[in-house]
């Protein structure tokens, strides 16, 4: 095709959703231009895609989507594509899969700055070279003023699950240990400050990171482990809830042993949240026989993304399907899953 | 898991998209409800898919996304769902894959009737039974009123390339036959008419429906078959622009053999459009070799949704990457790619 041509328009306009040169032109300019990829082949509808990987025996694929609407739309540590990217990616490690391929797919409010465009396009290909995925497809719709805020992000991807590896929450069992990698909470607490209607000032940045190298050492470490999961929307708690109706398991959790930011938790006091349903978006918890437990904390730290990894409790024949914390004061209390809503557009 | 709750409210607030309760019983008593499917398995973030064909030796994995955001969301032919299943299973079928398995992405208004969702849902899981495909994995989020208009839908779809195939506009060449499955624009004219502000009245419904069956018809019985598109925003004549440019060939169209509706002619009149820019859902053109021209027709013919298939030009060596069209009263003219917006919100 031909080379693409400079766009001199500063904002997005109805035009550049039209399906016409308009169009063509913010693809190629913005989205082509960050993303592109010899995987990508000639720009045709839809990528085609070839993985060894895919073919061998037992492997099974993984597929995934989530859309993203975080407000703002960029933020200490990130901004909605760092998000998009790691969100997508970090479903299909948390299930054992490698991630392979991502779409992306962009609803924008006319007039919207260009310029943000490729900030986000910018730290989407950053964010996937990160992970090792490539971005092989997208989609680019507009909306007018007032039908949208200012811009959401749909990612979708693919993965591969090797032939043998079957992470369910359903497996958990009592006597498990649970993990996490590290600093609960960051994410919920930057955008909390980021949104500045709060006059509150902090210097958390988000979390934002892909974990499959993480979940890839973990395995190769302990690879009994039953479950994993981020720690996205609804937190910590709402993670082990799943976890624990998912396993028909009680969670034991120990207040002392959180890892929490004294900051967060100032946050949190004064806006009357409970850090644990803060959500987070490079952060997971996993449950590991308890005789790989230690295998898999050491493989934890010994990576990037799980420096601060620690302990935080097990899984117990007792309340099943009820998660429970033994606080720093010596009682119990029950974590309940999230009823409503706690922070909106979190991601 | 427990049974999914029946949801008491009936319209979708912010908690629904907190990543608690109320968003878990909103996804299983609407989304998991229609979709569920022994092929979603256990519901963790991801699916997890195995098939035979992709293991094929010279298979490719297709690999595609579009976001929705049709306005008015329900339009006569179909809604927002019916598009998002349609859109994504021909822009897979067009590249001569083999649909296999859709994701599904909701970004909902708060404030939304929840009985919407539940036609949506319906709409979608009934395209994707036409399809033959199944609706694996998806995501809901809730955002505030006036941040969002009503309901938008991304579906990414992954399919299968059998060994062998190799669709691409790049490979057409001058002598290849045009050819049309049906009458063209019906799904600009029927969204046109109902969003209700331009006064028309019209019988005219969009024509979504799914091509995957139809290409299958086509490709068995001509498999020399260089290239297809579905018509969608930018309607023909985009398309022909773009296989022209991609393949470095002239295109000729006979205005006589246009399968247009004297209706849509008349809406387009009115309003000034030009029906070779109007969106289709349903309808694609594609380019056979002379040699198998007659058979690709008549299996189009053969097939339910190609029973209006016609020819309606040719590619040829003079005036490369241009459209030309030979009208009516015996003159040429070009039929150049859109360059405004014609119709903002068309799918």
């Amino acid at each position: 095709m031909a080379p693409p041509r400079r766009l001199s328009a500063e904002r997005v306009t109805l035009a550049h959703g039209g399906g016409g040169k308009a169009m063509r032109d913010l693809v190629a300019d913005v989205f082509v231009a960050a993303f592109r990829n010899p995987e990508m082949g000639e720009l045709e509808d839809q990528a085609r895609l070839s993985s060894a990987a895919l073919a061998e025996p037992g492997a099974q694929l993984a597929f995934t989507t989530d859309s993203f609407v975080v407000d703002p739309v960029e933020f200490p540590g990130g901004d909605i594509g760092t998000i998009a990217v790691c969100g997508t990616v970090n479903d299909l490690a948390v299930g054992g899969a490698r991630p392979l391929w991502l779409s992306a797919a962009f609803i924008i409010e006319e007039g919207v700055e260009v310029a943000l465009l490729r900030r986000v396009a910018a730290s989407m290909r950053a964010s996937a070279e990160a992970a090792g995925v490539v971005i092989v497809t997208g989609d680019t719709k507009v909306v007018g003023r007032g039908s949208a805020d200012k811009l959401f992000v749909t990612t979708s991807g693919v993965g591969v699950i090797p032939a043998g590896r079957r992470l369910a929450a359903s497996r958990v069992r009592a006597g498990d240990v649970a993990l996490v990698n590290g600093v609960l909470g960051d994410h919920g607490a930057a955008i909390l400050a980021a949104r500045g209607d709060l006059a509150l000032t902090s210097d958390i940045v988000s979390d934002c990171r892909p974990l499959d190298g993480l979940m890839e050492a973990v395995l190769a470490a302990a690879p009994g482990v039953r479950a994993a999961r981020d720690c996205t929307r609804g937190g910590l708690a709402s993670a082990l809830n799943e976890i624990a109706e998912a396993a028909g398991v009680g969670i034991e959790l120990d207040e002392a042993a959180l890892p929490l930011r004294d900051e967060a938790k100032g946050i949190c006091e004064i806006l009357g949240l409970d850090p644990l349903y803060l959500a987070n978006e490079g952060t997971l918890v996993l449950f590991a026989p308890a005789g790989e437990a230690e295998a898999a904390l050491a493989a934890m730290r010994g990576h990037p993304a799980g420096r601060g990894a620690v302990a935080i409790g097990r899984a117990v024949e007792a309340h099943p399907a009820v998660v429970v914390m033994r606080t720093l004061l010596g009682g119990r209390r029950i974590v309940d899953m999230l009823v409503g809503e706690q922070l909106p557009r979190i991601c």
